[in-house]
């Protein structure tokens, strides 16, 4: 049996939420460190990616970096928050400048406190860069500004690397970044090698791509840098755990990684709304596991020839045998 | 010219909004009183449908009546909270009795609010009442609890009028209400005079129905007590300004109404997360005002001709005539 | 191990099909008996669905008796072609009541081949009544024909029963019966106890149901006639072989089937457009044979209390476990 | 006032049309240079678009010419083929290497035919080149054969243009160029400067895109060779009328294009499947021309402030001011 990746979450998982109506909450507040040790407590993570500033704490980088190491968790990543409220008109294409150039100085310092915690990259959501009414903005101006600005900060930490997250819409109608193709396009014509893709399976699969077609084309062009995974009903992001509904295309997005060599974190960003969250990661992990060992039963011989035929018969049953195989072990 | 309907707004049009990335919100917060200001600086609103509990106010219900009064308003529904934070796994449907009792409690005295302010109605939105997962739910006794929940609410109150509003989604992935044909089968089996629907324009959208053809089913079945207007992407409650995407399916819906001699309010039901309230209010108002008077100008007879052949070309060249004039006198 | 339920297809499914664009056809023509012979190849299929008029075809009902029988096969429907080239405009709802009457004497007729081949319903399915433009029909008057064109049918033959397939588009824009709710309405306002409904998993997966709380409504108001199932990606028809996308919801499908004690054919509507039908409708028998296992091994007692809990992630986990294990053993 | 654009339809618009069930067809069938007399008919048609071979037609080149000049029109374009029967299994990226070698073979004839004919361009359809299932093909694979087939058509032909008609879906589940940024990724991969983009809104619209931002970034990349216009409900690709639902977002649309001084021809790719073709054909154009003389009144300057403001209402009054003067005008 081949060795398990290291599988990470999101710290946010481990939050809990308000939304337009449950201005209230889901739950009560949950402290930023405390994030941190129930996600320790899963027992099988080993990276976390943290939102700065950190929300809600008011402690030093070294409290932080306790929380972790007595958890034993390290931070993969830094995600700035550059969709709160000074943003929630655009960060690198916010209309004002000013609301520019202040995104731009969260970006570089988040690049800071993401080399002083050793993150292996800053993760870039631009969910308020965007639109959402018709005629609203000047497409080509909005794209240029975001070019622009990761080119500048990029550019500036070239011993960082950077991902962006695209994502068809939410909480814009329209963002900036919403596809594969879409993020590699600007990617390439910004043309730095430390910027690429974190494909979020969950978005990816509501916007109507196909998963594992998406991060063969970022492999392809040499930018896939990162993954997360969860599951929705293909309308929204839904951030609903691993595998409860596309069991099966959540394997042939694995397989695309596997058969690729890819090495990366295979992390969660689910959003348990109304689940206890410490279980929601297990459950998340769990398919992980089945999947990494349906991986290793896949006959790869068979499936290559039945797909060098497109015969979605024959690779549907190849890859059921395995997928089931492998999962009713677990369970 | 025929007389302009009355317009209304949910309260919340006026609010600033928080989601589950903006945590600290679009805006500052507006006060509950402010809101009713705003509203009545709209100009054209005369009724406004309040959230209950009041928002973050602690006042009385005169200072309320006093706010409404100095704006020249009048309160046209109570919408109860049951979709914040007790209540994020359900109201009436809640796994937990205790719950569904805390539920009920809340909504009887919501009524009696209701009627202490004189509305025409109480409005019951089940947002957190549903599931997200496959087999998180025995949707037999779901859909039981829901209709005994509400035929003992109803029941209760003979003199006072309810309306489910129906949503497909969100924030709950699936909503026990989610249609107009669907609400209407638990109100006909409920089997009182006094329950009805809200028909929001938006969720029938995305909701893949045809809100014109929604429309008239509730209609036809004497259930039709009041509606709400936006508009959206139809992928989502986008809650955008009136006509600002979908200007031929709102005309349309409003010429169901005035066809069968409908006489409620034409509301507003618009979230400006990023707009200006009152200005998106005084758009919203200024597009149902011109489709009002296109509905004067709209050649009713050829198009009833146009209809009975199924012409759809006839019938959109008649539409676009009565609406693209009526609108341009007020740009 | 409880004992297997009787397997069926629709008779198309051993077609060829034409498109919009691929207008010379999928593959040859195969002559109607030909499909007969083929679905009886498959192995497990004891019942078909058959279009009429048979296409095609120019020999007697007896030939077409002898075919069923060499093949072992009944026929368990007919499935009137009230939306071939007569009825593009509409069948029973057409705005020519010279073409209504044509459709309404079809479906008689329709009917005395489904009683002499000894059926057990007539399915109907509407895709050619609706609409598809804003403002092109009177929908009260289209409702109202469609109701009263079915209470003239099934008011007519009592000792046949009929089904309603209902579907939310394709080829319409709009279809007239597009959901369950809405069926079920129309189906309790014509009042007659031999209308049913048909409820395709596909067409309510990609409507925006839950099929396995649709099924559980239509059982709950006795109207659950019959089934078809197939998969597809939630935003279209696409007529997949069961269970190659989604596995859980299907299973939770006939879940629901089981737990009510209904006990029909379990019926495949797959378009294997590119791929050999009858391996076809063997991978489709396959997955209903393993899920029907599933259900024997399933801790319903357990499911239960999570359910009673709307505990999403111990239900998931118990499924998960019967499905996994059920499927492995045979493939 | 401007000059008015060249309008232009593809010729399939004046056809009839057969579905998966309505295979007998929604009319009789009209021979091609009978589809070319009714384009001429329109009276505001410069230019089609033909499908080649051409359909059901075994006269001469000669006899198209002069149907053609007979009508006032010439032909824009070809349009190959390479989706019926021989293709249904894919094109150039088909399995089979003989298809394959098949596929160029009517591409390079389908060039000299479009070259005989004088056409601005040869536009590729990839309609059946995709996948259906999860693991039906190697996407990397796959993706490799569409650009080595595309540059060896246009690197064969370097005085002739190429476009490719990128779409979502259908008749494949997922087409192998789904959307503007994917297509433009493969183009420059390609690195030919005459293969280019052809937008069809509609197909933008239903792929989630905003079409006129899609239509910018193929600009910006200076590959917008040709655009297609029609209007669908956002799920499918519907082929209505122009305007007949999406009024503001088709202004857009051609807002940008005028913005960006593109001076191509405004196209029809409508499938009228119920209507009369030719007054479908003129309500398309008629739209069309409102719309260009909306676009005359448009305040630019006013609109360009608004925009750079990210102000939705200021530029949603000033656009609708404009839209509805213009078209009352022809109503």
């Amino acid at each position: 049996m081949s060795t398990m990746p290291r599988f990470g979450a999101g710290i946010w998982h481990f939050a809990t939420y308000v939304d337009r109506y449950a201005t209230e909450g889901y739950g009560d507040p949950v402290g930023f460190t405390e994030q941190i040790d129930l996600a320790g407590s899963v027992g099988d993570l080993s990276v976390v990616d943290l939102n700065w500033p950190f929300p809600g704490f008011d402690g030093s980088l070294d409290d932080v970096r306790a929380a972790l190491a007595r958890n034993g968790l390290e931070a993969v990543a830094i995600t700035p928050e550059i969709y709160n409220k000074a943003f929630v008109r655009g960060s690198i294409t916010n209309p004002d400048p000013g609301v520019r150039r202040h995104a731009l100085e969260v970006l570089h310092e988040a690049t800071g406190v993401a080399r002083d915690l050793g993150c292996d990259y800053v993760k870039l959501w631009f969910g308020q860069d965007g639109w959402d009414y018709p005629f609203q903005v000047d497409y080509s101006r909005l794209w240029s500004q975001a070019l622009d600005g990761l080119g500048e900060l990029c550019g500036a930490h070239p011993d960082m690397r950077f991902v962006i997250e695209y994502k068809p819409r939410e909480p814009r109608v329209k963002i900036v970044f919403p596809s594969a193709a879409r993020t590699l396009l600007g990617i390439e014509r910004i043309g730095l090698p430390n910027l690429g893709v974190l494909l979020d399976f969950g978005h990816s699969l509501y916007g109507q791509e196909t998963p594992a077609d998406a991060a063969q084309l970022c492999i392809d062009h040499g930018r896939l840098f990162a993954i997360d995974v969860n599951d929705n009903m293909r309308g929204w992001d839904d951030d609903m755990v691993v595998g409860s509904v596309h069991l099966v295309e959540t394997l042939e997005f694995f397989h695309t990684l596997r058969r690729n060599g890819w090495e990366g974190v295979w992390q969660l960003d689910q959003f348990p709304f109304r689940e206890d969250s410490v279980e929601a990661a297990r459950a998340g992990v769990r398919a992980m596991k089945a999947i990494h060992r349906a991986l290793d039963t896949l006959d790869e011989e068979a499936l290559a020839e039945a797909q060098s035929r497109h015969d979605a018969l024959a690779a549907q049953r190849l890859v059921q045998r395995a997928l089931l195989t492998a999962m009713a072990g677990d369970l």
